[in-house]
């Protein structure tokens, strides 16, 4: 194998050259899928599950427990008992709503660089999210906290390979009436990308709503016009939509912002046991959480969602980097794309630890949702535990695999210089091209930089303290959050008036969330 | 969350019915890749790549270091320079050879139910193939030894999502002039599944044919007739033909056994620092030797073969799990299906230990393998230090992406009674499926079980002593080994047969290999 003494780094050290290489760019913040979306179920299946969803819809309907939601689908024409609270959607209300909602629109961050579009072939990945703990290798599992998640916000601030960001974990040590203000806070002052908002309710939505419009120096009728942020709806599988989220679907669609509405299907538990129930449940929820946002203001930006996996039927735990996921993900694309919608997929894993399982069951379920083209991957760094955990430790190591795919979505260049012949006609049979013209014009720039992989030989490896990917990441994200700066858009005056806006509410009692 | 309480299993169990649920049969021994070939580069540039490998082969020629090859080369009107040893092989010459070379053959094991059709759109994996050192947490690392390979085979034979043997690490305890008859008797006797041969030189293949035809009950004329086993063919990249590989390529074809012909191309190192170009290189060796296989006998079963990773360009350390070797992997499938051709690729992995980012170099590659359409993947399970070891774990863990890609080859099925319409009216609106008819019915074999996943809660995981995926695969593989038994085909005669061969070979003096 080639020595150091060989390489053109070496050889240009030697030269007296300068030692600095020129910067590799790539651009890893505006991705379109390079791949064409992988099918598992026939187009007729497809067709044949989209009828069942509808048929669900209208001939069984579903629980919403929001009066005004259910308001909505009735002066659409609903049938709608109030006593048994489930509403039966007809197909033309579903395909009014499908007509009106937009193929595409572009989420705003705080800087224009970070502006994201979403519409079928767009890619965009999400750190592990939702989670109730995080853990480390310096200060073990815990509840998570403010600090935790300014700290994951950071790391996700840090990677351009995560476009959007995500509630990481749950603030706990906050009072869940001031909460969102602190967490509104933090997202905005840390990061310049399109931030996350709860719905929980509707005085905390229209509170993170006047935060971010004034931290952005809009108008509510600006903010309205343009999405700047987004949350994400889980229905209540199975066929059940509850306060908050119902609230939520109305009240993002009114003002303008994106709701990703993704049934969380757990196929044998609360979905069907096979994968073709479990899609046909998901897609019925997701149809009818679209039209809510359509009935309460047509051409609202919204995301199709899918997230089903299955369980272990022997102890009923949930499974994540399953073949049923993967199989559930080639689904539920084949039914986005018939629906025409941008749409939410998911990586998980179900591991205690970062260990090979961890990094297994994330992999297969990312390549799952990249084979489906989805346009969104959430959970894609960190996540453990189903959920459970974000482990800052497995967000570095996964971000690996999230900045190999975002250099997958990069164009290769193929030209005749490329190829190259007369770099094969300088080198001897039996020789090697470390130092050819070819090599040396391109070396600096040609390949992806690892950032946690260890390369050295085994040797190397074992004197420099047998470190493996785990104690590397301890030692990445410590010195990402050393280095972390606020995004220039993060003014002192424009944090400052959070501040003073959360003082305010907060004089006033706060935003109890919505039950 | 479910609990035990409430899962199919557990009301089976309540009802006084049978615990043994019905096992669930999935069938891992023949697959066809379920996903549409993806592609890197335009099909123009992929046939302007095709024209200079071409151009390579008749204007710059490669280096070949047997004389007998030189000569068939210059029989079929290529031009030979004796003193430089170098071949130009002109463009109908290789053309006449992509003509004869079929483009599908059957791979025989000891059982038919092993046998293996390789044609483009077939999937096979191979674990770690090749390493001189060995390791597991038992034992640790050391070199290779004739026990270890024997446990690795077995370890192999139990997994039917490996179909092919392979040389996992070499045995360096039995002396190279004898070490053919043990690792061919060893793979005979522990394993029904297609055998692997060195091209270590005449007298080797030839000893390994005899000991393989007899095992089997064939002629020399039957065993010339069908493929019982095959070779692995590296070019010396660049451009050079070493002697024991060429012979291997004529011995082979003229016995009518497939090689798999796969030059190893560094970018940077051996290979152009440039995907376009590596492959081009890549690309015109596999060409020069399928061509020498077509020459030695016209129609001979062969593969084409790439595997194609970068270096890192600070160190000339090789890497794996690269954006690089995905692109490669993308752009020789197209190549394949260029030429027509079954082809081999890689998964890879520099690791030095089973960590996370072993699983994520294997699991991003072996998903480039798969998307790439190869027929086969080999270095799937256990391979880590860039091929200098086999873990042992690591094999078990890498089983269980193996398992998971083989489970998505299965089709999923999609009929109305899948769908399900009737569990979906049947279970109401945030009630759970468990215990529906549509669930009873399938439960037992709805999912794929996994073999090294730990799913259990973070609580449960912990009181049993936090083990991670390395601890329990370790468990897993001892037991493997426990349990094996011989197949059937592996009769006391037949082996008492290679044994006698043994001893009569070994006491004329065995067969060293070739320089």
């Amino acid at each position: 194998m080639a020595t150091e003494a060989q390489t053109p780094a070496r050889r240009r050290r030697q030269r007296g050259g300068d030692d600095a290489a020129p910067a590799r760019k790539v651009n890893y913040r505006q991705l379109t899928n390079p791949f064409t979306p992988q099918t598992v179920f026939t187009q007729d299946r497809i067709e044949a599950i989209h009828a069942t969803a509808l048929r669900v819809l209208s001939e069984l309907g579903l629980k919403v427990l929001l009066p005004e939601a259910r308001k909505l689908y009735a002066q659409a024409g609903c049938i709608v008992d109030e006593d048994s609270q489930i509403v039966r959607i007809g197909q033309e209300v579903v395909e009014a709503a499908l007509a009106s909602a937009p193929r595409q629109f572009t989420l705003h961050g705080g800087d224009p660089s970070r502006d994201l579009d979403m519409a079928l072939g767009t890619l965009a990945f999400q750190s592990g999210a939702g989670a109730p703990n995080c853990s480390d290798l310096l200060r073990g599992r815990r509840a998570g906290t403010l600090r935790d998640v300014e700290e994951l916000t950071k790391l996700v601030q840090h990677f351009d390979a995560i476009q959007m960001l995500s509630p990481g974990v749950e603030p706990q040590d906050i009072p869940i009436h001031l909460r969102h203000y602190a967490f509104t806070r933090m997202q905005l002052s840390v990061s310049d990308k399109v931030p996350f908002v709860f719905s929980r309710g509707t005085p905390q939505a229209l509170d993170a709503f006047e935060m971010i419009a004034e931290f952005r120096g809009l108008s509510e009728v600006e903010f309205r016009t343009q999405p700047h942020c987004y949350t994400i709806i889980n229905t209540n599988s199975p066929r059940q939509i509850d306060i908050p989220m119902a609230q939520g679907l109305i009240d993002f669609a009114r003002y303008g912002q994106p709701s990703v509405v993704t049934p969380f299907c757990l196929m044998g538990a609360m979905a069907p046991v096979t994968v073709a129930g479990a899609v046909t449940l998901s897609h019925a929820e997701a149809l009818a959480g679209i039209t809510l946002t359509q009935l309460a203001r047509p051409g609202a930006p919204v995301c199709y969602g899918a997230f089903a996996s299955n369980v272990d039927m022997k102890s009923g735990a949930p499974a994540f980097g399953t073949p049923e996921q993967v199989k559930a993900s080639l689904a539920a694309g084949q039914l986005a794309r018939l629906v025409g919608l941008p749409w939410r997929n998911a990586a998980g894993c179900a591991a205690n630890t970062n260990d090979a399982q961890a990094a297994h069951e994330t992999e297969i379920s990312a390549w799952g949702a990249l084979m489906s083209g989805a346009s969104i991957v959430i959970h894609a760094a960190g996540w453990i535990e189903g959920g459970l955990t974000v482990s800052y430790e497995k967000f570095i190591t996964d971000m690996e695999m999230v900045q190999v795919m975002a250099e997958l979505c990069a164009a290769t260049p193929c030209s005749d210089a490329e190829i190259g012949y007369d770099a094969l006609a300088e080198v001897r049979p039996g020789g090697h091209f470390f130092g050819c013209a070819h090599t040396m014009e391109r070396y600096a720039t040609a390949f992806y930089e690892p950032l946690v992989a260890d390369w050295t030989n085994f040797g190397t490896w074992t004197e420099r303290g047998s470190l493996d990917a785990n104690d590397r990441a301890l030692g990445l994200w410590q010195q990402i959050l050393a280095d972390h700066k606020a995004p220039a858009c993060a003014t002192g005056d424009r944090v400052a008036a959070l501040d003073g806006f959360i003082a305010k509410r907060t004089g006033e009692g706060g935003a109890p969330p919505a039950d």
